[in-house]
């Protein structure tokens, strides 16, 4: 059985809380370097794995997409899709991505924001989305990077003095489940290196176009703890195509 | 001046101590990941940018390469190159990388093995290679991985008891030069982020073709510290091509 931590009404609140949640688009701090990466929505038909609140997929139809589907694994997470990003051409559905099949050529564009690492298995996940996709489709995600995944805590390392000395990294090769601590929260996320995310794109065919590791963005260094995010890459944005030579 | 750490008599006395220094590419755990990601070297003009000992000039002309031009900074790296790593169609030269000049379309294959983090600016070297690569030319890699490099002393962070705990992370975000400890002795090496060294080559025109992490090699994991080297990445390999559209 899939986790599905954002149906459990405690986490869910604690979500909800998030400036990300409140704000949409403009309170997450990678967004403007993501919109970079996106490509021309006009007349596509958008994927969105993951989708949450639907902010990408109203934002999508917003650009002039024709057609977006956004999917989630989480009731909760649909419910406020529908309530705050609904749109004629928008329908949400309720599925866990590893379980999605579509006729090949179904999608022009497929997104993904900060979902991935709650799916365990990356490379069937990637053939499939190959093949979803028309030829010059375009492939754009967020994930948590690899160097924030690999131990597992996601927590920086402390000195004596409560003072911050280092993010820890360990188990860098060892793939798989991790135990984070998210929102105060116990949450099933899975590690993997950098490798399997960008060799797997290229070698089920992707060009890659942009590989990019956000760092906090200026006008955002004086919230709490931000500055800090220079210390460690937390993000990872990737846009690639499908492109037959 | 660009620091030439190679030439000063006790670092490499230390350095030609070592099992790559030794043994050669048999002896660099990185070597067979690497060699995957090489070209077809037949007739092949080739430069080899920090060639050091010559290894794997040597390999490239084994393989069929018509010519190689081995550059290095270190007068006693290219004396050990001349001595051990000679061959009909080799050409040894000194010179700092940034420094070289070439027409356009010099080379076929342009090589790198674990010299780019001694160069302070990646991005006016990745635009000259591009420049002197033939429209086709394979641009192939090996470098300290930006999270071994990130932190700067690049030495895991112990216990109480002397046991590891994990790899420490920080300064991502910080690029420039590092206080590195290499073989006892301090060296300066340059930090960049992933986004440098990918997104640089993206936007420089080149095709990526494989992005490796190389672990350990399965049948030396008992050689002393081996195994530990599963806990954090310390290089990445990079095969990128030069493909006008």
């Amino acid at each position: 059985m899939k986790e599905n931590k954002y149906d459990q009404e405690v986490f869910f609140q604690k979500y909800s809380g998030m400036l990300r949640s409140q704000m949409g688009l403009a309170g997450a701090g990678e967004w403007r370097e993501l919109q970079k990466l996106l490509p021309d929505f006009a007349g596509k038909r958008v994927l969105d794995l993951g989708c949450g609140y639907g902010w990408h997929c109203r934002y999508a139809l917003e650009q002039g997409a024709a057609s977006v589907l956004g999917t989630d694994l989480s009731e909760k997470m649909l419910e406020q899709a529908r309530a705050r990003n609904s749109g004629d051409g928008i329908i949400y559905r309720r599925a866990a991505m590893e379980d999605l099949d579509f006729p090949a050529g179904s999608f022009d564009v497929a997104l993904s924001s900060l979902a991935f690492h709650y799916v365990r298995d990356f490379t069937p996940l990637a053939e499939n989305i190959f093949c979803w996709l028309t030829d010059g489709g375009a492939f754009v995600f967020s994930v948590e990077h690899p160097v924030f995944t690999a131990q597992g805590s996601q927590e920086w390392f402390y000195g004596e003095n409560g003072e911050i000395m280092h993010f820890p990294v360990d188990n860098y090769y060892i793939e798989g489940v991790r135990d984070a601590v998210f929102l105060g929260e116990r949450v099933k996320k899975y590690h993997r290196t950098l490798t399997t995310y960008l060799d797997t794109l290229l070698r089920s065919g992707f060009r890659l176009e942009r590989v990019v590791e956000p760092p906090p963005p200026e006008d955002m260094l004086d919230l709490p703890g931000m500055r800090d995010e220079l210390r460690r890459p937390m993000m990872l944005l990737v846009s690639a195509r499908k492109i037959s030579d």
